[in-house]
């Protein structure tokens, strides 16, 4: 078992390097990592849940999504979670992954085939092969697993797509939606915090236009940084580190503590206001609010302006190390995340991220050139009535809410709204705190999936 | 023009080299042509007509599909023939596409993408936005416009394919199918003709089994070759060459004569018949039989067996010339064409071409290895039937019918069959000597083109 008392076996699955080319990478294959749990499994006989694994280590997804081993459980189905290649322990030139042109192998598309491919041949070896497959998926993974639904209906039958946002990252929709949701997240614990956002971050901007040593010495000791900030470059990169804390708290703003990105408290956006509203020194109001999310795991000594927060290609971070870097990539090739906060629609210092801006970067930074308009060509954007089969949950609290989809767009396209929920609360399993919104949610998730298997298995009959 | 007195213009389109990789050609495109007529079109409303180019020149296509201009008329539409990739003049790296690594870019899902891509762009510059698309296809067009409609129904609103061997070419179905058919034609004519090229055949092998100089003159002043037969291989050879025209005229069995893949006469099938039958010498009724397709241009003084017909990845032939090396390459990689004929089920020879045959071939000449499965994985093989708006038309007479899409799958999946109808007749534009089953089919392709048209205006509307 790859986690203590844990029902997964980790296993390796033998994957082609490259599905799109015959000549490039020949016959090449890398070992591609998934978790497996046939504890609840009817054998044989029960569906296929399968975890479309998204930009990080798939243990960590299989640890937060609780609901899927659940619903196993009462539905008799086996469980793999499948790790996204290039991230974890899935890279398939191990660390030379990320040089050019081997990271050239990195594509949304790549990933897709790599799950048909595997839910394929697994199913065989398996011998579970008239077992439906659901798929399911957070955040990106749940945008994977919409896209398995669209393009592989042959091989999946339906798709729970947990605050999967497809549109904003197909470029539909409007760059200042994320960080306008960040801001009324913590609006609606009240007004007052919101606003001493707002002038925290004002009065930092000020302190920085008056420049100068002492300056410099002030804001590092308002902020507990290790470094004294020196030039307008450190000022962006505090302003970005400390709207990524507000981010976080807003995306992960569960009702209990978790350990999914770190180490997160109980209700943060709450804890965050009350700390917001402590007192008159709004700087050192600010940095305790980010330390929330950046001295939660080891206590810092003080804060490394360019190791605790890296600037990408995605706005709304892209977190440290290997994975980040694949994300990263991604952030530059295929996902488009070009949010800005401007200070008018949201609490934040304008910070903009055009596509010029992201050209520039990519360009410089991975030698490619973004294509504006791919994901939306390549997986139908807001143009899905064709499509059946798949939920799309959503919780109100989530930054990420607005762009997915909020609205069914037919009887077998069901959109499931969590007034109370964060980024896909309803994957996690059952806890105490929950708000009766995501048990609901989690009930008529189950229906609808136990409806689809059972649609498929009349099918087969016939 | 690029044809006398057509109504088409030729243009180039500048397209993406690889859509599937960001960092192996970069930005790098290449120009894609595509014949354009707006002579019918309701400007900016009517519906756009795209025909997904095949393996071939794509003006031999416009010239023999009369059908989708003479829609055009009644529709309004706007008609667009899309050359496909490393066919015709739409070689990306010229004389230099079928080396390798270069030649890696011709798959299916690149042609797909420059269709997408096309599409999407046309309709921008042409200020067509809302106009509906259908596409059209024959034989393995047909099977690019089910695709296009399974993948990218976003962009496409329905598909005609003609003709398209969508199950054969996935692995799906009995190998012995094909040349089967191929025999039931001439069976159909009369049980006599079968016997006879089966008879003719045997006395050539039993000829060819004496060996020996006398009996390689023999051979060879029978079948007027310009090369004595002196190896097991050149049989070989000539029973390809044979049997290839035996195929031809069956695909091509139209009832006026056409130049289509060469110079056919009218009822061919019905003529070879009569030559088969013409007097006792079975060889010499062999080799005028096969005259009808290898002499049809220029009349040759004697059959070069290596230059008229090229072995390669297709048994049902690749034809010659550079189309010719990349419709071998894309059999090679993921158009599995393993059909075989065994003397039992069908009037020929037994030449067999296995998975393992293709493998050995395609290693050899290309340097890859074929994913048998794979147009099933990516292309859904049977399970269709979350798919709609596709109609899969079929002529009774063609030898690519079963192997593809024979009896409705849902109201709106439908199959229409042509009893007197050869390899995509329904394309082809009226003709006095059409059966009625044809005018019949084509009418009711109108019928439900027209209707899904109105379904998406309807759609747009709300």
């Amino acid at each position: 078992p790859v986690m203590k008392d844990s029902p997964f076996t980790e296993k390796f699955f033998t994957q082609t390097l490259d599905h799109f080319n015959f000549n490039s990478f020949g016959n090449g294959t890398f070992c591609q990592r998934y978790l497996i749990s046939d504890k609840f499994w009817q054998n044989g006989s029960g569906p296929v849940f399968f975890y479309t694994g998204n930009e990080g280590d798939i243990s960590d997804f299989a640890l937060n999504s609780g609901f899927i081993l659940e619903l196993a459980e009462q539905q008799g189905a086996l469980v793999i979670f499948a790790e996204h290649r290039y991230y974890g322990a899935s890279l398939p030139f191990g660390k030379d992954s990320f040089s050019r042109p081997l990271v050239g192998l990195l594509t949304v598309e790549q990933a897709l085939a790599d799950y048909a491919v595997m839910i394929t041949e697994l199913k065989q070896q398996l011998q579970a092969d008239n077992c439906p497959v659901i798929v399911f998926g957070g955040s990106y993974g749940g945008m994977l697993s919409v896209y398995m639904r669209l393009k592989y209906p042959n091989i999946v039958t339906g798709a729970l797509a947990a605050s999967a946002p497809i549109l904003s990252t197909a470029g539909v929709g409007d760059p200042r939606q994320f960080f306008r949701d960040v801001t009324a997240d913590y609006e609606a614990v009240s007004p007052q915090c919101s606003a001493a956002v707002r002038a925290a971050f004002q009065q930092l901007q000020d302190l920085a236009a008056r420049q100068g040593e002492p300056v410099c010495v002030r804001i590092q000791s308002a902020f507990a940084l290790c470094q004294p900030p020196s030039a307008p470059r450190d000022i962006h990169q505090l302003n970005g580190l400390l709207r990524n804390a507000f981010t976080f708290m807003a995306m992960l703003d569960y009702p209990y503590s978790t350990h999914f990105m770190g180490n997160m408290p109980a209700h943060p956006v709450k804890m965050g206001c009350d700390i917001m509203l402590r007192g008159p020194d709004l700087l050192a109001n600010l940095r305790d609010t980010a330390a929330i999310v950046y001295n939660s795991s080891t206590p810092l000594s003080c804060f490394d302006l360019y190791n605790l927060y890296v600037e990408c290609a995605d706005p709304t971070g892209c977190g440290l190390g290997p994975n980040s870097l694949a994300w990263d990539y991604q952030a530059c090739t295929e996902v488009e995340l070009c949010f800005e906060s401007n200070n008018v629609t949201d609490m934040f210092p304008p910070m903009s991220f055009s596509q010029a801006d992201r050209r520039r970067y990519c360009s410089e930074r991975w030698g490619v050139t973004p294509r504006p308009g791919w994901l939306r060509l390549q997986f139908w954007g807001d143009a899905l009535s064709s499509a059946s089969n798949i939920i799309f949950s959503n919780g109100d609290l989530d930054p990420w809410a607005n762009g997915g989809v909020r609205r069914s767009l037919s009887s077998s396209l069901i959109a499931i709204n969590i007034p109370e929920g964060a980024h896909h609360l309803d994957l996690r399993g059952a806890n105490d705190e929950d708000p009766e919104s995501v048990v609901r949610a989690r009930k008529q998730e189950a229906e609808l999936i136990a409806g689809w298997i059972q649609a498929e298995r009349n099918r087969q009959k016939h």
